[in-house]
């Protein structure tokens, strides 16, 4: 074995599962030194999850890239539920929309997760510039050893996290089942045993090893984690597996089942459930509950587990309707569990993500979005403490607010995998079933939560407090925020919800645009000015002094300046002259690039104020963090306006050197 | 000088702009042998054409990357008119949609022309298959003699166009100027001279020849088409120069004119006249006329064109407001004239199309929009008869249709360009100058002509008669078609318009689609079914022995049939079962795709039928080309409706093998 070699790197990233791609377009974005490395030769090419929630692709839209999604994707506009009636027969009860109306411009959606990492990667590249160093997938290495200089975790100069990392051989990094039957899940599944132990264990002829020190690590290494393993006992994820078993085959369906290309939701008298979701190119992925295949103890025999039996399986199920296929993209067979750790960071140097910290069962489509949804929410943080932009300890916040998300995540699941994997109640007085009209009530009210639009983040330093509360179920005792927003201005943008969409016309030009697409995921913070009617002289005066004092306070000598600043007025938009009438951090001016035409929007006859919650004599201030959640809501004028924004910004931001 | 190889193709398409690319993705859809050359190594990087109207992007989104263009695009939703007031000064007069609202589902857009080939190029690649060969660009590479063999003409089987293609070295291919400044687009200006004179008479160490025998040759090589000057004296565009020159800066400006993100069509006192395009990116495209350059006896003195004077000419018709730049992407000069050729086709066995066959001014944004229509029109045509599915009559068609198009284009820049580079009137007294209110009529009235959705197509075999007339001024004396249409069954869908999109509900899933999605370029012919409300017995059985009547008509035995069925209802979606209610024809069957549920849409509330003009106690069949043309309207019944399509189908399609 050659002597190491040692190198540094800001922040090394161990999986490129969905989660380590989010965070590394995240640091490709911002231009953060960054390695990422993967223990497999190759990503997904088929199978394994496939939902997209609304709020994963406004996520995906906000990185320019939504569009490739939903264009690709399956929408999944109807659900439908089936149940036994009194012979036994399952019956359509109940039709209803699967994603409730006008919480998105989304629907939830269906693409198999490999063509979503091709996405991902193709945009991490594309990130890449003079500026931007490209950050690559390295493949075929895993990590041996971590360690962290605890004698240094304060000093932010400092590459505290050493790593040392096995550059695999080919045969090593390939799972055996890989190459001779793509379509065979099973390998990957809570089912087999995952192989990093034997890995690590081979030390006869390891390929190369290099050392690395970073100045953070994280661990998006799926559900049976190395990085968690080796952070210690307090690092276990806590929680328990069911006996439940299901099948899942991704096919073309050749079926009279009327409802093959809805979502549905089955509950068989006698044979148990199965779920039904539609996918891209005439697939369906069918879930089946295989009750035969647990030995009754708890454990499973996986050599009985096959595409057929899961065919034969979901055959009783539908009867009488009839099943066949003769394509089958993918299938593999999972327990029913739900784990979630307790930390999710140690000393905000190394940190934990995605399965690597929670796993639940995938019927709600929603390991992936929230895996996603964790790096989306600790990428820019990260990246912009890296920069020196951030106060480091906003790292805080991602353990909060993620933590809370994976518990609300389990509590849900539990309840829901319970529901659907029971016996259906015969009638009211059969309780040891599962009540059907309970397991639709259930489903109805998760909604919110699992389009990931009901996401609702508790105060902290970056979410300010608001008297109009209303979290869900689940929320922690709040850390106190240091700074409160005036609620009433924009009732309805409240502080830890993300900053919905509503449509405006573009003053420049006319062009009507969803407004959270100009609130891309660049790392900038967000000034949204809310300026009622601008035709006004008095509310134009109003507006155009805020303006000065956002220039003179927050337009750092960074080019862009981390804070950005939009205007939304509800004044007639041919009264109103851009250049002319607004204040000039409204229309920021480069030498090379000229005039910035992009920050000014009318909307028309105060629709999205009325949607926003603003009153359009008064105005109002929604600030907005870099990953589109809300951190404060504030007037316009200077008493309420700025000294609120003085301060939460003050509280989150580092004096940039030329200000102070 | 080697002696020459000799090989066969269906399709030879000398050109690969717009016009040639768009036909190459014909080809490659439907599978056909072709070969594409081109004369230059590589396409357009800048500049050149880059509006893209409504009808191009409709086109596109039936080939599946409408949404890419859409993307990347900047849309243009307003148009001013600046003109000088009382003291000569300029001044907004006036300011309004520049495309029609509700003309499309999309709006005026604008990419440069080197995107939308790449974008073209990337599908045509796509398009390979097991069954479909590779259409690879093949550049660097001219036709030296083209030589129709006549004897042959009328034998299907024959190839009877012989074609000498000569491989040239790397640097006859590059143009002198390209790759030491590629900003400069003058050498492709119409003010340069042709090289393709030059190339051919360097007969000196020439590369390697070959021989092509083709059964269709298409000239798509541009203005100085050498397949037009080839083809005879009787091809020759016929038409004329004007005196007035124009100037095209692409840049980013930096100017404080406060509408330098709209559309302007600016006339100055003095300077002459100016418009602005905003562009992608922060660009945008300034027109000027450029009354200094010409030398008065109509000849122009290039090398007194450079940016500089054009950016002189812009800031004096600008003033009082300022223009600068510090980046500029491309720039060229042109000079105005107007010429369309008489002759589209020679033998229908070789074909014009494209600047190689109608030639105007750039401004109305029209030259690659129209270039692509004509390569669309004929390529589902040309490619049809290759496949032996399509009478090869049926080729004369496109001659009709293309040339009454580009008539009609010519007859409107001539209009337009002369209002535009008109002197302004100082009053309605003043006769020799332009009327500014005239000209704003002008572009009102063209904007179905410009947008390309008013195009309509006259009778003929493939369109016909109607009762219901209304085309547009220069419609040539129409050559009868052999069916009527009955015109009111569906009173807004005229022959020879596009038929246009509504929103519908898929019946299988409730997801809300633009109708005109599901009538996809892939050389299938379509009858619409509008079958009204189909929860009503009658109703009902009307729809499915139509249904029967074309599974046994014209369900060929290709796969998938020529023939495509869809079925529009306005009955409530939750009381139609669409297996079960409806005739196989409606979701055909495939041994391993099982049964295809894409066919059947509801229309809630019967808003499409309203739309369409089809009232829902009778429904109505729109047959529509597969280019998305409305060929026939006609009622569900056997008298009225099946009797027509017969007459219609069977003057177009050729009998399948199996039937007859
Ligand atoms: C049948 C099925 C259906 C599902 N359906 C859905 C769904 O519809 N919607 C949804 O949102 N979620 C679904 N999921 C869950 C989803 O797949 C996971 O939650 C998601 O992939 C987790 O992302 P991750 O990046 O955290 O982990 P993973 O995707 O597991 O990625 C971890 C990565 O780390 C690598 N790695 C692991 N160990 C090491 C190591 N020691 N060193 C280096 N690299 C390592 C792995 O090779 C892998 O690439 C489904 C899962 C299954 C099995
Ligand atoms: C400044 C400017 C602005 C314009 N703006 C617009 C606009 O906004 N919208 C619009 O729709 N149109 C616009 N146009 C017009 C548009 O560019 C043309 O109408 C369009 O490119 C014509 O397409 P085409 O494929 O017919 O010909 P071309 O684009 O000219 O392509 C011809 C191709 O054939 C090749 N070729 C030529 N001769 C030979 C030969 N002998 N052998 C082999 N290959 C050969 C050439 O290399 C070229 O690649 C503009 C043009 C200019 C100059």
């Amino acid at each position: 074995m050659e002597a190491a070699a040692t190198s540094k790197v800001d922040v090394l990233i161990i999986g490129a599962g969905p989660a380590g791609l989010m965070l590394s377009l995240w640091m490709a974005k911002l231009g953060v030194k960054t390695r990422i490395v993967d223990k497999r030769t190759g990503k997904i090419v088929s199978g394994q999850a496939d939902g997209f929630q609304c709020r994963t692709l406004e996520i995906f839209d906000s990185f320019g890239i939504g569009h490739k999604v939903w264009h690709e994707a399956n929408h999944m506009h109807e659900v439908s539920f089936w149940n036994p009636d009194e012979d036994g027969k399952i019956r359509r009860h109940h039709r209803g929309p699967n994603t409730q109306p006008n919480l998105s411009r989304f629907t939830e959606a269906v693409l198999h997760q490999g063509r979503v990492e091709s996405i991902l990667i193709d945009t991490i590249r594309a990130s890449a510039s003079p500026k931007h160093p490209l950050v690559e997938i390295e493949r075929s290495v895993m990590p041996t050893s971590l360690h962290i200089d605890e004698s240094c975790v304060d000093d932010e100069d400092a590459y505290p996290v050493e790593v040392t990392l096995r550059h695999l051989t080919e045969e090593e990094a390939t799972p055996t089942q890989r190459l001779s039957n793509l379509q065979d899940g099973l390998y990957r599944s809570n089912l087999a045993e995952d192989d990093t132990e034997r890995l690590l264990a081979n030390t006869a002829g390891v390929g190369r090893e290099e050392k690395v020190q970073a100045k953070y690590v994280v661990g998006c290494d799926g559900a049976h984690s190395w990085v968690r393993k080796t952070l210690g006992e307090e690092y276990q994820m806590k929680g328990e597996s069911t006996d439940a078993i299901w099948g899942v085959l991704d096919i073309i369906p050749i079926t009279d089942f009327p409802d093959i290309r809805s979502r549905c939701m089955i509950h068989s008298a006698e044979f148990g459930a199965m779920m039904i979701i539609p996918r891209e190119n005439k697939l369906v992925r069918v879930y089946t509950q295989l009750k035969q295949v647990s030995t009754g103890t708890g454990r499973v025999d996986r050599s009985q587990i096959t595409p057929d039996v899961i065919l034969e399986t979901a055959r009783k199920i539908l009867s009488p309707y009839t099943l066949d296929y003769h394509y089958i993209d993918w299938w593999t067979a999972y327990q029913i569990g739900q784990r979630v750790g307790d930390r999710f960071s140690k000393h905000n140097r190394v940190f934990l993500t995605g399965d690597a910290v929670h796993t639940h069962s995938p019927k709600a489509g929603q390991g992936m979005n929230v895996s996603m949804g964790d790096t989306y929410n600790l990428g820019w943080k990260l990246g912009l403490v890296c920069k020196k932009l951030l106060q480091p300890h906003v790292l805080d916040t991602y353990e909060l607010e993620r933590r809370q998300i994976a518990r609300q995540l389990i509590a849900f699941d539990q309840k829901f995998s319970k529901l659907f994997s029971g016996r259906p109640a015969k009638d009211a007085s059969d309780e040891a079933g599962s009540s059907m009209s309970e397991f639709q009530q259930a489903f109805r009210e998760a909604q919110l939560f699992i389009t990931g639009v009901g996401i609702h983040y508790q105060p902290s330093i970056l979410t300010s407090d608001s008297d109009l509360k209303g979290g869900l179920q689940g929320t922690e005792t709040p850390s106190q925020s240091q700074v409160t927003s005036l609620a009433e201005s924009a009732a309805h943008c409240q502080p830890g919800r993300r900053f919905a969409s509503q449509i405006v016309l573009s003053q420049a030009d006319a062009r009507p645009w969803e407004l959270q697409l100009h609130l891309p995921s660049n790392g900038r913070f967000r000034v949204v000015v809310f300026g009622g009617d601008i035709s006004q002289a008095t509310q134009l005066a109003t507006v155009n002094k805020l303006g000065g004092w956002l220039q003179a306070n927050w337009m750092t000598d960074e080019d862009p300046s981390i804070v950005d600043v939009l205007l939304v007025h509800s004044g007639p938009r041919d009264k109103i002259e851009l250049l002319q009438d607004l204040h000039e951090v409204f229309h920021p001016f480069d030498k090379k690039l000229g005039w910035d035409y992009g920050k000014v929007f009318a909307d028309d006859h105060g629709k999205a104020h009325k949607h926003y919650g603003v009153d359009p004599d008064r105005g109002a201030v929604v600030a907005v963090r870099p990953d589109g959640y809300i951190g404060l809501v504030t007037g316009l004028e200077a008493e309420d306006g700025w000294t609120r924004l003085q301060a939460w910004f003050g509280g989150l931001l580092r004096p940039s050197p030329s200000s102070s």
